[in-house]
């Protein structure tokens, strides 16, 4: 990778998902199959185990899980299995665990564990014969082709998708929300890049940046702020929308860039009075988002409009490429970070 | 308070911290009255809702429910009830909410739309006549006494305290391992004076600070950043310690300054090796804890050894210490921050 152009596979990957969206959603037929198995064992709890940005992926699909499925749900932590070796009862437990390259040790003996347990396991990976495929009872393969680049996008923003059309499927639904996705995204790939650019230029010498979303957008500003900080070295964390008109408020300021996830609909209108209250303080605020024409920020990354549920696909692209645009601006190479390695080897 | 020297309450809060914990585990008996209405109950799952700080005392708690009662575990958000109207059905469910003021509006909303939906609702609070208190079928009452500094530092460690007592009791114990507790913290205070001062020196012009930590300590980590983000506005975030072995540790270089939690036991054991790759990547580590003793690190901050399971209770001493110390270095009033109010009010 060292002699290839800096950021040019994360460019590529970035590119490439409005075909990446097609193929899954082409293949929503068989993604339903698994979650007819789900639907018929009718689990009462959903625990969801995932690292990194799949834990991001995770938080995601907790939202829709919670809200489209009406089943209370949970982010494990799996150290409470492979450190402490805690062994709960796990019946009627479905355990969704997300990884992309279906690696991680932790994930795998947790997994194996929780299956033990009596949990219907469902390993969501972008490697159908990965050891957490093997692990888990059912497995929904995200298809999003190699990623070479080592941030992840087209991985993260697939395993969005699969994660909607399982979790739709299981209510009955036929991913009809999700269909426009490949167009939508093709169009926001276009329309956003002026508007990227400007913000690039905006934030160059940024310190700090915090993200920041509610609802189904919590999961973008979590991810966002986890691709800025691994691409740019600037220092960047997320706070739901809700926490930043509490405590940390206090550590946005003028220096802060501030970008608000704002996507038309419920979580997207309950941005408003936290836009108004940062930007109050002086903060320079960025929203993103196919509500941001409409909110009183400091500039905006305007997004085609979806259901509010799937707005988290699309909205993480202009943010995918505000950090590779960011990373290379600073002279960094987002495809050579240091210290970066894909798979989580803690055990 | 504007008349007041900078940060004496929290300074003076820090402290008080020692009697706060005697003054509760004086009443393990009495917190052991609502174990025992829990326990009668048996439920299968447990929901923890929490905003701010409270979070990460949530947190702590659910590696507790997790590990000593093996019971499956969740942190809520509380939107999927308050913004999209959710009605999951909760029976079997214990719903845990937990607030130092019992008066954020959106908690208070989930937690009666919890008990309308069958679950067992405990509301944790400071505060037994808050309308929290109110919509819980059950409370515990931490007892800390009035809280004037902004940042939450006597109601964080009693919130711990008073969660691992109800949970402990619930699987039949007396809290034994909490007993030392306000002896312990008392010469916590007193033996880490001298190195937290160091650290102050060593910190007093950081840009940003990364806090890790694995099992227990997770909480500890992620209250530690809060805290310094809250009273610095220096960049602060936390990470768990297994993925800051992925992703997140090319985001830490030789300018920044790493806190890790490690205490005598699986957490901090787990930790040696993460200590080791952010050391070789130049960074600067503090490692705080039981264990700080026995690890790779630049500096420490050594804590009494406790079990582990009650070690985030001194743990977040120095770190509020810490916060204290820098806030005030830098120029700053921890108990006049920018903006902050001590109530949630999102809805």
């Amino acid at each position: 990778m060292t002699d290839a152009a800096p950021g040019q596979h994360m460019r590529a990957e970035i590119a490439e998902q409005p075909q990446v969206f097609a193929a899954i959603t082409a293949r929503q037929a068989e993604i339903a199959q698994v979650a007819t198995v789900l639907a018929e064992r009718r689990p009462r709890f959903v625990l969801l185990a995932a690292r990194g940005s799949s834990d991001h992926a995770a938080l995601y699909a907790k939202y829709l899980i919670e809200v489209l499925l009406e089943l209370p749900a949970g982010l494990v932590s799996a150290s409470t299995t492979t450190l402490y070796g805690a062994k709960p009862d796990l019946s009627d437990v479905l355990y969704l665990v997300v990884s992309q390259s279906g690696g991680s040790p932790d994930l795998i003996e947790a997994t194996r564990q929780a299956r033990l347990q009596g949990a219907l396991t469902v390993a969501v990976t972008n490697n159908p014969t990965s050891d957490l495929n093997s692990a888990a009872e059912l497995s929904v393969d995200i298809g999003a082709g190699k990623e070479i680049a080592v941030a992840a996008t087209k991985t993260y923003s697939a395993t969005l998708l699969s994660l909607y059309l399982l979790i739709d499927a299981v209510r009955g639904g036929h991913g009809t929300d999700a269909m426009d996705l490949p167009a939508l995204a093709a169009e926001a790939l276009s329309t956003m890049e002026s508007p990227v650019t400007e913000a690039v230029a905006r934030y160059r010498y940024v310190e700090r940046m915090v993200t920041t979303g509610r609802g189904y957008s919590s999961a973008t500003a979590a991810e966002g702020a986890l691709k800025l900080a691994e691409t740019t070295y600037l220092a960047a964390r997320a706070y739901s929308g809700a926490d930043l008109l509490h405590g940390p408020v206090a550590a946005i300021d003028s220096d802060t860039g501030v970008v608000a996830v704002t996507s038309a609909g419920k979580g997207g209108e309950a941005m408003r009075e936290i836009v108004q209250a940062v930007r109050q303080r002086g903060a320079d605020v960025l929203a993103v988002g196919s509500a941001a024409q409409d909110m009183p920020a400091s500039s905006r990354i305007p997004l085609p409009t979806t259901a509010e549920e799937v707005a988290p696909i699309l909205e993480v692209l202009p943010l995918q490429s505000l950090a590779l645009g960011l990373s290379l601006a600073r002279g960094g190479d987002p495809d050579n970070p240091r210290g970066l390695s894909k798979v989580t080897r803690t055990l």
